[in-house]
Formats: structure tokens, sequence, C-alpha cells
């Protein structure tokens, strides 16, 4: 697997452009708020969701418009969430219907993606007047792929993008990402979106079944902030261009385009974590030693999620009784007296606990260990073999500051 | 139910005494670190902890002391946790030993109690120095159970203590209570501490129902940070001094008893949400017309544990897209189409979702309704008719710089 330039264009067939359609008329004047993904060939295409009893009306719409395993345009829009919002059906098939005619693809071909404010009604009108200059605007290089990656970001400091090469089925093939937004399962309520490409060849089913066991090790083990959005989306299209004989079941060619993905996922996901809002740590925390893979999960979110933790990694205090005491309300059943708790990252590694008890360390090593950008929180327990890397980012001021007044 | 003064010590045979033990060398001067509570006779005890799988020793220690129902002194430290800790349950055994000598009671009726750090040896030591002064101290007057109040106060900003007359088969009788901390589900580190005393009559294992019942409607319906503590703890002493028919069933004589411990607990978890870690408002949430109680409750949960809503409430932001959203992701079926949300206070009413879309509101009228102390988020469901309330408080940048910085 190779690094390679490019983005969500970098997969062959694939081009992008984004731009400011004024969506909300008070937003930035430099900053693009409408991007289009159109691959040249319909693809197989597949879509993991929010699991929110709120849904976005591109959520569910979306849902039908991939029951048929097929995609090949996906446009997206930030500053309004069109979730809770009048006429959110309306909108979405108003866009599905003003892509179909202007690119000349099938309308139950087009998805449609929003993050933003939830209860106001989408400017469907807004994207009517921009989308001749934004087709206009498709590009298949990385100029493209950078223009649609910065039209969704929102509280997002830093774009988020990357795609790598492949060999499957003894071909190069291509695979591309790009997202906004920080979580899947806890996300903000900027919402993660995430859009995939890939040139490689593969069934409708098998892009499924790869996105959700991929999903379910990177984006679902990431949280911001405990609070899932209304309109996650992540949305994989394979358009085949890449001429691999296609996969259609599990093996090495699954394999491979399923490690491929997941490198993309995990880069991806890491950088939405370190990318929280207000965040300034990059929180990792690697449960091992736990009986089963769902139990160590289970423990690393919920230190991840827990506030007090969360404005410890802060300010850089080894308070450690905070990871314990977020482990044991969980509801995972383990034994305390088994657990041992280090701080690690670049500076060095401490162990704070042992065998569930506070050991002495050097307060003045952990402050070093925990004022690191990245500090991971390692974990061992004594129930077994299996483990889990979950991450998350610190509680902050500004965390605060940009929540507290988001909306107005 | 009349109002009086007293706390702890209103009803009969209760003295309380509190004073600086020095429990951890760097605590403030002027702050009371040890408490004591006594009842010149034994009372009927029962008592609430913590669910978290990681408990203080103090917790797991008093569930046994409270096993045979009955109980006479609690002491209580704040600065230090004793969870986690070295040799925790011989420092509490000793604690036991040591008010067992000085008042001469049986070390199998002292309750011992802990809040403060994890990870840290107790320091029995400054117990046993401090605590022939202690009892020297105690008093049945309102001062006595003023200084225990203080003696627990962690993070907190105002002391909790109300106290109660109330009729109960043909006499008069006593309840008072103090607490400290924010929660019982959901608390803080700091640790929920709540002491109820009275002067009825009633069995320990009436005590243990009325006090579930009691806890389940209160102290478990506020949440400041989602962090639920290893040293929780609600228990109740009844001396039965009153002389009132003792209660050992449930009927009139029972639901007036419980009366008078709803109101004490009312007052004090309201005022545990309000004095959460730099909170600014009182957030209370009202959910009616749900299909039962336990929906009603979860989803109210959802909504107070929400940091976005939390940090909306901060901001005076009507974004009850945020309290929607909550509700969406706490587990609970709902009709995201029948929901009504309005945000109430002392300044007003604004409703600002009908039927689960937004309606217009004037953001002037919503800023000056947020603005108050007290906000009251009012969610009506289409489900049913039951209802519940929950109360938590606003995530401030004061949260962020007590917990970034609570340990060292």
């Amino acid at each position: 697997m190779k690094l390679i330039p490019g983005g969500i264009c970098a997969a062959k067939g694939f081009s992008a452009a984004g731009l400011k359609a004024g969506i909300k008329p008070t937003s930035p004047a430099d900053k693009n708020d409408l991007g289009l993904i159109v691959s040249s060939v319909p693809c197989a295409a597949a879509g993991v969701f929010t699991t929110n009893r709120v849904k976005a009306a591109p959520v569910w719409l979306d849902k039908e418009q991939l029951a048929d395993g097929t995609a090949q345009v996906i446009i997206a829009n930030s500053s309004i969430a069109n979730a809770c919002a009048p006429d959110g059906e309306e909108t979405c098939r108003k866009e599905m219907a003003l892509v179909s005619d202007a690119l000349d693809v099938k309308a139950s071909d087009v998805l449609v993606s929003s993050t933003g404010v939830i209860g106001v009604r989408l400017n469907v009108e807004a994207i009517e007047a921009a989308l001749p200059e934004l087709v206009s605007k498709l590009n298949d290089s990385a100029e493209g792929s950078d223009a649609v990656a910065r039209a969704i970001m929102t509280t997002d400091t830093v774009k988020k993008e990357i795609s790598y090469a492949f060999e499957v089925g003894g071909k190069t093939a291509h695979i591309g990402g790009i997202s906004k937004g920080s979580g899947m399962i806890h996300p903000q309520m900027g919402t993660m979106l995430c859009y995939l490409t890939t040139d490689a060849c593969a069934s409708a089913e098998m892009l499924d079944k790869a996105l959700r066991e991929v999903v379910g090790k990177t984006f679902n083990r990431i949280s911001v902030d405990g609070d899932m959005s209304t309109n996650d989306t992540c949305i994989i299209l394979a358009n085949g261009l890449a001429e691999n004989p296609c996969i259609a079941n599990e093996g090495e060619d699954f394999e491979a385009l399923k490690a491929a993905m997941y490198e993309v996922c995990l880069y991806l996901c890491r950088l939405m974590a370190q990318d929280g809002e207000g965040a300034t740590h990059l929180m990792t925390c690697k449960v091992s030693g736990a009986a089963n893979e769902a139990d160590a999960e289970v423990l690393g979110k919920s230190v991840i999620n827990s506030s007090l933790t969360k404005a410890a990694i802060f300010g850089a205090d080894a308070n450690w009784g905070r990871v314990l005491c977020a482990m044991g309300y969980s509801g995972v059943d383990f034994d305390p007296d088994k657990v041992s708790i280090s701080f690690v990252s670049e500076a060095g590694n401490v162990l704070v606990c042992q065998n569930g008890r506070g050991v002495d360390f050097s307060e003045e090593t952990a402050k070093s260990v925990l004022s690191e950008e990245e500090v991971i929180i390692d974990i061992v327990l004594g129930e077994g073999d299996a483990e889990a890397t979950c991450w998350g980012c610190d509680l902050t001021y500004d965390y605060v500051k940009i929540n507290g007044d988001y909306r107005t």
C-alpha cells in the first residue's frame, strides 16, 4: 500500500468540485459550502448512517437511494443540516433532480448530504443557482478533492483527506477519502461526514460488508463529546475502473480492499478526534488484556467519553483515578484489582496504577508525558487476550466557547 | 410539612460536629475536612450507594455495616476518597474502632464516608489526633449541622442543608439532610454524599424502601457531567425519638415519612445540580406525554447529559436541535414528529419546536428566557401520559478549569 496524493480524485474516473453557494447568508465569504463528487460511470455503493432516532432527511433518503447498491454522484453542503427542517424531503428530492439534470445521471444515483444547524430549511434555491458553476469546476485532480473537502468543513480546523494505491487481483487500484467532524457513534453535533472513492471493482454487498467492519474499528471508536448527530454519514463509491476481477466474495482480494479502506479510515478518524472542537490533545485509549474485544471497546469508549478524564488530559494532570472510575461505570465486568494504567507519549512512559492501586511516580515525568500532543492511556486488564483502541480528545475552554455560541 | 432550622440536628437526639483535621496537609487552613453525626440512641438505618464497579472502601464496608439495619454514628471526611488506596479496608476499620471507643458505641454501628482524591491512603492518624476535639464539639443545634455540612464540601460553593417538621402517626417528627457534590447516577468525581436524620420511628426495611423510591426520583435524576463516582453514598438514620407508632408497613404513616424524605431530597438534589462544578444555570428538563415514566426519565437524562445542550444553555442559545438530537440517541422509542419543545423561566415561555419541526420565535425573547438562573426545558411527547423531571447544569469554562487541575 502506498500513500499517494489526490484525495477522492486519486481513483480513476472521479472528479470533484466545491464553491461557496451561500447556503446560509451569514457564512464567511471565503468558505466553500457546497461540494460535488462525480464518477464517470455508475458505481457500486454502500453507506453507514447515524443510529439516532432523529434522522436528517438526507440520511433516510440516502438509505433509500442505496437500496439498489448503486450511486454515481454525491452532493454535500455545510451550514444547514436539513434535519427537523420544513420541507426536508422536498428539498432533498429537488437537489437530486437538479443534479440529475445538470450531469445527465439517474436521479436515483444521486446521494445528498448535509451538515450544519438543525431545524432550518435548506436553501435549495442557492444550490440551484450555484450548480452550473459547480459542474463547470469539476476537476479530476487533487484540486477537485481539496475543494470539496473544504466545502464540508464546519468547526474543523484542518482539512481531512488521504489516498492510497494498493494491489488487488493483479491490478493497481486506488482509494481516497475525505471527512469532516469528529465521530460516528458519539460525534459532535457538527456531524461526521465521510466519503470514500475507489476504482477497485467490488459488489455493493462486499462493499457494505467491508465498510461496516472498517467503520466499526475506526469511526465507531472515536468520540469528541458523546453527542451523536442526526446526520452522520459514511459512504463508499466503487466504480471498477481499476479492472481488477470484481470482488464478489470474501477472500484475498476482499481483504486487500478492506485493508486499504481501514488505512484510509484510520487516518481520517484519528485526525477527526485530534481536531475535535477545541481540542489540544489527541487522547488514545488502548485497552488490552480484556475478556473480549467488545469489552475492551466499551471500556475504552467510557474512558475517552469521561468529561473528567478529558479535562484532566487538558490540564496534563495524571489523575488516573478518573480513568479507573470511568472504567468502573462502563457496565463491563472486570476485576479492578488486576488493572494497570500507564500514560504514554513521545516523551516517555509512566506507570501510575498497578493491581488497581496507585504507585509512586514522578509528577514531573508525568507532566512531561501528558504535555505531548498525542497522549496514550494504556490500560492492561487481567481478564484475557482481547484488545481495542479508541480515540478522543481533551475537554477545553474552547470546546465550551465554540458550543456556547454556535448557532447564533 | 413545615420548613424549620437545624439541618441534621433538627431531629431529636442528633448532634454533630466538624473541624479541620488536616486530612491532606495542603488543604485550605479554614476548611473543615472531618465531620461527625451522632444519635443518642441506636437508629434504624438504610443506605444507597454507587453502582460503579470500582467502589471505595467506605462504600462496601458501610454496606456490610448496614446489613443488620442499625447504625448510630457517621464519620465523614473530605480531601481523600479512600478509593483504590493502599490500606483502604484497614483505615476504615481503624476509624470505626476509634469512633467506637471515643463515643462508647458499637463499632458495628459506625458508618464511615469519604470524598476527595482517588488512589491516596487515608490519613487515619490525622483523624485519630482530631477525634477528641471533634467529640468535644458535638452540638445538637444548627451549629453542629452547619459544621459537618461544611466538612464534607469539596468544590461545592454553597452549603447544602435543610430540615422539616412533619406529622406522622399523631406525633410531630423531624427530618433533616445535608449533602455535598452533584449527583448519584452521574455525579461528578467530587462525589455525592448525603446524610438524612429523622426522629421518626420506622423499621430499617421501610426506611430502605422509602429511601430507594425517593432517591430514584431525586438524586438519580440529576447529573453534572455523566461521571459516576466510586464513593456516592446516601444514608438515613431514624432514631424513633418522635415516639410515633413505629412504621413497619406501607400505609398512611409510611407515605408521610416518604413525602418528608422526598421534600428534603428534592431540595438537596436541585441545589446540587445548581451548584455543579462551574455551573451558572440550573437546567431542569421536564418530559411529559411519555409512554411510561422510565422512558421520560431516560429522555430527560439524555438531555441534561448532552455536552452540546449544556454548552448552549451556558451561551443562552436556544439551540433546540441539540435537545431533540439528545433525545434521539437516548435509546427510547418515540415519534420525533410528535415532539414539542419550549424553554421556560421566570422571564417567560418560548415555544421553539412543534411536531418535530422548528417554529418561528423571537430570538430576543429566547435570550431573555435563557438568561435566568433556572431554565426549564419543557418537552412534550405524543406517546402517553407519563412524565419525569431531571436536573442538571450548564457546561462552562469554569468546569474545565476546575477539572483540568483538580488533583495537583
